[in-house]
């Protein structure tokens, strides 16, 4: 389904026109359009790896650099991992329609508090082709309709898999103006998008740090942030060894690249010379650079010097700061002044301070005795994730289908009046 | 308690650092701090309306409107109420710390999402002294710091009032810094406050819609709008007589002057001979203005002829518009396009026009067969009302201080890593 809208504001109208119907699409009818459109996503894999193959060969004459390269490029594999990703957002349970609340005035007026459908979401990210697919279905499934910006680098390949995505819909007898893409407007679109209150109910990015920052800023649309994180692992005193190495080894290596993998490392000074020569030698062996204050570097070989800068930077490599600290004062200071809110743990054994540890840092997820890769939707049981909101309004922490939905009020009387 | 802050930045860092104290009281130390807080605005009753008269001679001599001096108005009575509702709210259940979601992951981790405090709320209003005492309280009770930005007309007042609620705070040993008043910074300071994002976590605007409309479009702190209400009720098909005008003549003259007052009445065309008449006839009786189209006018005596701008006013007079519309689909067309999204309600005896317009009409409240005056956080049985939220994010209708809290997860584990 190609669409006749020329302009970015008038593709959203259509969204926010479409979105009536869709959300009143029941469970069964979201479903199968899930399902078909999911399958259209296979039946146009050669379709998606050929305009893709146009991006990446634009992307290499304009020098995209080979990460962006990376996360830009959908081979036949990654075009059939898509595809099963809407097939499971679509066996995922409804999320509008719940019956959050009851109340029954003294009048006899009932209250029912339900979960709806935000109407529409818009979305801006950068070159990832997968968040055009997974917004959309997340959208469709939570019975929203979705407006995507995903960026000039992937303008043809985006374009392919809407294309399929409004087909398939169209199949089903589901509006296909329930999905819009504005990328052929560039930033002049995205502006719009940002500025487009009453138009699009809630705005999410996906992306760099800046990006994030750049639509928190110029919207006037609510935003979900979801965030940057620099993540600390505290070492309290009477961390056991064993849990130190593994937990610190883990939270950084085992996907270094994402949002909930530990930055920087704090070690009580009591703890330190037990603990950091270990922690560091297993991180080394895992070819990670230790970025460490002096007393750390005293401790352990190897150790680059850390600069103030160090202690504000989300990585997102295999790199790590580590720094030794007097007490869980300074370390609960130290996580004031650079944290970003998304997930903090400390590794004790000492109940006092995990209790204190868990009611004074202020983050979405606050941890004890545990890994923070485990700050993840899917690890939480959501089924899927929208992303992990480090703001503090609506959601925090990560989002599953529910956080794609409002409420609304509905009051049934007969003739009451308010005295 | 006066401040050495001297400049609205160095004010809201204040709260910021208090706000960590604040967050962590139990349930009785803020109560205790609330009737504390209510005692002492009832020992400054003299010293209150001393100030307020000031700001009542200043108003006078610039000129500002009789309505407004007259919300600006605190004499002894209206003091003593303010102090009332402070010891209602300090009555209620404490909105922190409640376990919201747990469960326990197949690693043996337990995840547990509580309730905790937003940190800072900021709040921009105007010239209504009780709104200051009225959002420090609901701030203080939901274990939030508070920013208040209440206007240069009522600077004395508030200014009296503050003091008045830091010297109780301090007291009772809580840090007085958790209430500041940033007034005197007069408009860069209002600037500040809605440029304040990462010291003031939240914002809520009060006041009238372009007061609104500014704080929307100029902050980066998230807000939560709480809203004009452009409100509908559509006399359906076969709503009772009775029903039709007791709903009617209560939702619009009950109380003219709040939101949740009816502003449009929707008819449907085969019954408007037999509603019309006496509905208008009801309405005059009570001295409404009836601003009516054609066909309204064709039935009933003395209706001024309604222009297209009538349809989007929110008189808060005695003033209503009403037009006859062709069926329930016309008249969800014309909701759909004048509303503003708080309160709209359909009186009929149709079960399936009843879920038609329960589903299909978007608003934060949407009622059938009763008054949308019970749209209203005391009527609703929350004790207490922040506002009437007419946003999607967070928070939609009437708010109370559930409403002012975000939630946290807390993971507890003993050495789980992910695989």
């Amino acid at each position: 389904m190609t669409t006749t809208a020329t302009t970015a504001r008038e593709r959203m109208l259509l969204a926010k026109s479409a979105a009536r119907s869709i959300g009143l699409l029941g469970d069964a009818d979201k479903r199968d359009a899930l399902l078909a459109l999911a399958d259209a996503i296979d039946s146009a894999t050669a379709e998606v790896v050929a305009a893709n193959r146009e991006d990446l060969e634009r992307g290499r004459a304009t020098g995209l650099s080979g990460s962006l390269q990376d996360r830009l490029r959908l081979d036949e594999p990654r075009v059939a991992a898509l595809a099963e990703a809407v097939r499971d957002i679509a066996a995922l349970p409804d999320p509008v329609g719940r019956v959050l609340e009851e109340r029954t005035l003294p009048n006899g007026v009932t209250l029912t508090k339900v979960s709806v459908p935000f109407g529409v979401v818009g979305s801006i990210y950068e070159a990832r082709p997968n968040v055009t697919v997974d917004i959309a279905a997340l959208a469709l499934r939570s019975g929203n309709a979705v407006v995507l910006r995903g960026g000039s680098a992937a303008e043809q390949t985006n374009a392919a898999l809407v294309r399929a995505m409004r087909d398939a819909l169209a199949s089903r007898g589901v509006d296909p103006e329930a999905i819009q893409t504005i990328d052929e407007f560039g930033r002049e679109g995205a502006r719009e998008l940002m500025q487009a209150r009453g138009v699009v109910d809630v705005l999410v990015p996906r992306g760099s740090a800046q990006l994030i920052e750049t639509v928190v800023t110029e919207s006037t649309v609510p935003v979900i942030e979801t965030g940057a994180g620099v993540v600390h692992i505290l070492l309290d005193e009477s961390a056991p060894l064993d849990w130190a190495r593994e937990i610190v080894v883990n939270a950084k290596v085992q996907r270094p690249s994402v949002c909930n993998s530990v930055e920087t490392v704090l070690v009580h000074r009591d703890a330190a010379r037990r603990l950091v020569p270990a922690v560091v030698a297993a991180l080394k062996e895992r070819g990670v650079t230790v970025h460490g204050d002096a007393e750390v570097a005293r401790l352990a070989a190897d150790v680059v010097p850390a600069t103030e800068e160090d202690w504000s930077t989300e990585y997102l490599s295999l790199d790590v700061s580590m720094r030794v600290v007097a007490d869980i004062d300074e370390a609960l200071e130290h996580i004031r002044s650079y944290s970003t809110h998304h997930t903090e743990s400390i590794i004790t054994q000492d109940a006092a301070n995990i209790e204190r540890f868990l009611a004074e840092v202020d983050s979405a997820v606050v941890m004890a005795n545990t890994s923070t890769r485990f700050t993840d939707g899917g690890e939480f049981g959501f089924g899927a994730e929208v992303g992990i909101s480090t703001q503090k309004l609506h959601a925090r922490g990560p989002m599953g289908l529910a956080e794609l939905t409002s409420t609304k009020w509905l009051a049934r009387g007969s003739g009451q009046v308010r005295p």
